[in-house]
């Protein structure tokens, strides 16, 4: 285990793919949903909107996780535990990098783009399989 | 939402697949590991090591969530948040049901086999999307 994204495993985060970010509500549950993201060095960058449940439970408890699984083999997998902080991003140049990376049209991707926020998740402790 | 898994996402843990885990641990980081799972009515039912970190953490901090992400539709999901119960399952019947599930042979199957639990997580909230 390390703090650092090992090269062994980058493929997953760089390639445009699907992570499932677990945050933990004020109930003690984990809530975890599927999320674009970006790498920035070993952080992981995403965007999010303020009014969203999983930005509000990081915003109260800033421990977080990111959870990739190889696609082509499901024992191969990162799991990166990191601090959560945020900015705001009023010209939405986070989101517009993320809809790019992932091949989507800015102009018409249906995300709503009022109260957005740049979220880095800088690691603590990162965990590979496989 | 609802604490029952709907008709229309069931599929997603009735087929053979991988979900992904989320527990918390004692420094309130989520740990997600990949695991294989079936359903039993409306709990879902795995088998575990006590001397895993996800038992251990589950073991002090009951609320668990399972996540699954449709392999055809990553926007297609289902997040179980549940109470995490366990038994002792000395006879591995739990683990040979899930192995038979998987399509793996049981007598070559890699898993270490001492102390293995029947975990059951009984949903608290059920959200799904896709």
């Amino acid at each position: 285990m390390t703090a650092t994204i090992p090269d062994s495993h980058v493929d997953l985060i760089d390639r445009p793919g699907i992570g499932a970010l677990s945050t933990v509500g004020a109930d003690g549950y984990p809530q975890v949903t599927a999320i674009w993201f970006l790498r920035d060095g070993d952080d992981i960058v995403t965007s999010l909107t303020t009014g969203r449940q999983k930005f509000k439970n990081a915003a109260r408890h800033p421990q977080v996780t990111l959870f990739v699984i190889d696609p082509s083999n499901p024992f191969r997998t990162i799991e990166i535990r990191g601090d959560f902080t945020s900015e705001p991003d009023p010209s939405l140049a986070t989101l517009r990098r993320i809809v790019a990376h992932y091949g989507a049209d800015f102009d018409t991707f249906p995300a709503p783009k009022d109260n957005r926020v740049t979220v880095r998740i800088t690691p603590h402790r990162v965990v590979t399989n496989g």
